[in-house]
């Protein structure tokens, strides 16, 4: 049997229209770093998105579906991007400006980007790669930036280019948006393993709609028309967390950091733009932990401040509480999750001890994000605290498949996404019996041993709480019996004078003795991916070369 | 372009699943007005709501799409049965016990419900009706009640009973929930207007979820699982606004108050189970003031009460304000919105005066649903607090028709949908320019002067804030040259000397020369509906008959 409701589609164009109409007098202010923050209403905001739609189309005949990449910081300009380019039907691809040349390259290829808006002070960047983008046609550059750079670019190679506020001057100031289908895309957003080429996920207006719905809801960020939120995290990661769609869509104030991401400057915009809500990674926790204990202002105007993208000490955690009286909130998720997965608001009627324990685990799910765990035989692990599982998840903001490029199929890697459609996180946790996550280990990091499974970090936690040890990396090597067994590498302080076996029994207590590692190495140093992260994948190579001395216990 | 996400239809199946094990430990608290209230958990609540449907499907061959009746009042099973049914597929349809016998009738003869859950107290007003309900097969007691009054139905005309408990003990405790298309029905309501037969709108899966998360929305209720709920309007009055499904979503503890309706019993469950919300329509709260007036309980535990259904008196806004310490949150909305239509949540940064304005208001539109106001001349009003339209929506949990019956089509009366598929909501109003919604008339009471409206609500309470005029009632009435005119009926207080010529002198001031009404009629008392609201179509038809001695200024 049919319902006799209306059926409207879920898409960005309807939060455009209703936070400049609805929201209009909320405001999106940027750092500008010259003690002027530039400010505009959303309802201006609005008028400046539907000037823009009219200048990608009627301009520069951007057409429904057609890709048009942002390489900008976070700005008013760029949420106007995020706004006026799903909604005349194209699809926004926000670009890394963290990547490496040639993966920036290979991402607007394999999207097909037709139109790039930069910020003039990323054109350095972007303008060596110019010959290499052979579907770019125009370059529109948005705020000031040193143009000459482009001089090098062979005219051949050289897209149109144009300036972002030329372009949308005079244009109208309203629009006849296309009636979309939910399903169509929305944005893009490629992720980069470190294996293989980067993965494009692609959002949908009905994903993008429903995680605003839920980036705003009580029960995760909470935010409303009185807060003003700070998303330190980069527009160009995964939108944002979601903040500026559902800025738009729930009247939140913003204030966007643009380039200044050092703690310096961001003490600074917290301290006299006095937002309630900001958001970021923990090493810009960490910086602005460091700057504010060295030169102490008050910041807490911040209720609540969500941390994510990687795990947080609970020493910051902690940090932050006694020391600036702030409340860091754990959240997981990822590219392929839009990124909202989980969250960790502590449910009620719990001590300050049980709050804490509550707080340092990733979260929990919220009604649109089914999970379960895959054990090491393959089975659903149930959700009691200890029985750990790669996580898999499953619902309207998840990826279902990658990008394949233009006129080809989609990409469902089977290490990605199971049979049975849904996604596998790579991550290895447990789940309490009120549905809180803890993730304990990434998959491939994982000791499978026997049918259990041992978890690396947990290890390695264990071990670097010794004393004379400085790191430790365990990694799974290959065993005839067990199957794979726990590597223990392990650097430590000089002059030390611990040996493996003192390291193993002081490990014994700690975990469980199937756990214990009988082999252990001794490194100079851990090896260290770019981004600072152990390389575990270059120590399991060191050892399969034969290239480590190993003692066995 | 196609997104890459996962295709995932919303359902009630899912609010079920995920509030029985994200939020387990939240509780459904129902009063029983003997000391001793009936607790369960979410987690018992979910496993009741599986055996429910196992009962309905295995044991009474309740199938896809069948629909399934409640008469109950606001209990534990009445939730059970709000997630059992729609998630096993069939249709809920909850019966407003208020209504007379013969609409009741009609109600479940139209929908053709196979099966009723009764609470064993309703059951006196059910049997009557047992004969005339041609489709009803089984009959579902809950909870205790004189069953006997079922003897004097005929045998041949009576369903079958079973027991609740006795029906669903012992089933399985897991269910293989098939898998819906979220535009499939979930819920159906009946709201019977002055004229015609009743209408059934019937919610969807998509509309109900949505709903449900604007609910929760820290924009809207702003509920989490750290608040409990006490949803005093009725589960067959629109879904109880929304609250149980929002409950089952994000965890938010509920306290039913079952038939306990009085303001004695409400003054003492608010004191003793200490909620955090409630919601109710204004007549409630009235009775809850005078209550607490003769007998002073401390409610301040009530952070938010959100009040609809009609309009609230801003007297008893105030007195809640300063008497109680407890802030009424005007909300509006009707069975055809699901209701959420608008909340009164005022905006940052206004003055005390101007948050009391902001609070008198209907209040601002979620994203979810678009608005117009439609002038006398069905042009669109601009939103500027001043120009008058019929309000119109449209969104994903707004109806596009009413419920034609078994195999007809929907129906979309002319007056109830406009052509391009808007709801025409029947009430007349402005939308201040910050999105604002404030009603100022129905508008069938609306009187249409020359190409202008003049609001009859708006003459009328001007009229009576005249010492000596107990009630005033304004109707259009015919006229020559203006199509029609203001008819000012008024009731003076016992010995008042005032005339029609200083009434009119009065309002000079109040509202535009060309709106001061030419004809009046003093009335021994105005007419009244069986609810107790002004009765103007009897007025109206007393003054076509020539039944009314009418003075012409």
């Amino acid at each position: 049997m049919l319902s006799t409701m209306q059926d409207v589609p879920l898409t960005v164009t309807r939060i455009l229209v209703h936070g400049a109409l609805v929201h209009g007098k909320s405001t999106v202010t940027t750092w500008t770093g010259d003690g002027e923050p530039h400010r505009q209403t959303f309802r201006e905001t609005g008028v400046r998105a539907v000037q823009l739609a009219h200048a990608l189309g009627d301009e520069l005949g951007i057409g429904r579906g057609d890709r048009v990449a942002t390489l900008m910081w976070n700005n008013a300009e760029h949420l106007e991007a995020y706004l006026a380019i799903p909604s005349m039907g194209a699809v926004l691809h926000t670009l890394n400006l963290r990547l490496p040349a040639d993966q920036l390259t290979w991402i607007v290829n394999h999207a097909a980007d037709r139109v790039i808006l930069v910020n003039g002070t990323l054109l350095p960047l972007l303008a060596p790669l110019l010959p290499q983008l052979g579907t770019v046609e125009h370059l529109v550059v948005v705020g000031a930036g040193d143009s000459s750079v482009l001089d090098a670019v062979p005219t051949d190679r050289r897209p149109q280019v144009h300036a972002y506020e030329e372009l949308i001057a005079g244009r109208p100031t309203t629009y006849d948006w296309p009636e979309l289908d939910e399903r169509e895309a929305a944005a893009m957003c490629y992720t980069s393993g470190t294996t293989g080429d980067p993965k494009g996920v692609v959002y949908s207006h009905r994903s993008v709609y429903l995680h605003s719905m839920q980036v705003a809801a009580a029960e995760s960020m909470g935010l409303t028309s009185h807060d003003t939120s700070l998303p330190v995290v980069p527009m160009f990661h995964v939108n944002a967390w979601g903040i500026p769609h559902a800025a738009f869509m729930a009247g939140i104030n913003l204030l966007m950091p643009d380039r200044f991401l050092q703690p310096g400057p961001l003490a600074e915009m917290i301290e006299s733009e006095r937002p309630t809500h900001a958001a970021a990674v923990p090493t810009i926790w960490q910086g602005l932990l460091a700057e504010l204990t060295e030169k102490p202002r008050d910041i807490t105007c911040l209720q609540q401040v969500t941390i994510g993208g990687s795990a947080c000490p609970p020493s910051l955690m902690k940090a932050f509480d006694e020391q600036l009286g702030v409340r860091l909130c754990h959240a997981w998720g990822m590219t392929e999750t839009s990124p909202l997965g989980t969250i960790a608001q502590p449910p009620a009627g719990v001590t300050p001890e049980e709050e804490w324990a509550y707080r340092i685990t990733q979260g929990r799910f919220p009604a649109s994000v089914e999970a379960r765990l895959i054990g090491p035989d393959g089975s659903v692990m149930p959700w009691d605290g200890v029985s750990a599982g790669e996580l898999e998840v499953r619902g309207p903001w998840i990826a279902a498949a990658y990008y394949g490029g233009a006129g080809e199929e989609p990409l469902r890697p089977e290490d990605k996404f199971s049979p049975d459609g849904w996604l596998r996180t790579g991550d290895v946790g447990v789940i309490s019996e009120d549905g809180f996550l803890t993730l304990t280990d990434r998959a491939k990091d994982v000791i499978k041993s026997g049918g259990e499974w041992i978890s690396s970090v947990d290890l390695e936690g264990h071990l670097m709480a010794h004393p004379d040890v400085v790191e430790a990396a365990v990694v799974a090597v290959p065993d005839a019996r067990w199957g794979e067994r726990p590597l223990a590498t392990v650097v430590l302080r000089e002059g030390a004078t611990t040996d493996f076996a003192a390291l193993r029994e002081f490990l014994a207590g700690k975990v469980a003795k199937w756990q214990l590692p009988e082999r252990w190495t001794l490194l100079e140093e851990v090896p260290k991916t770019s981004v600072g992260k152990f390389d575990k994948k270059v120590i399991r190579r060191r050892h399969a070369d034969g290239e480590l001395t190993v003692t066995t216990l």
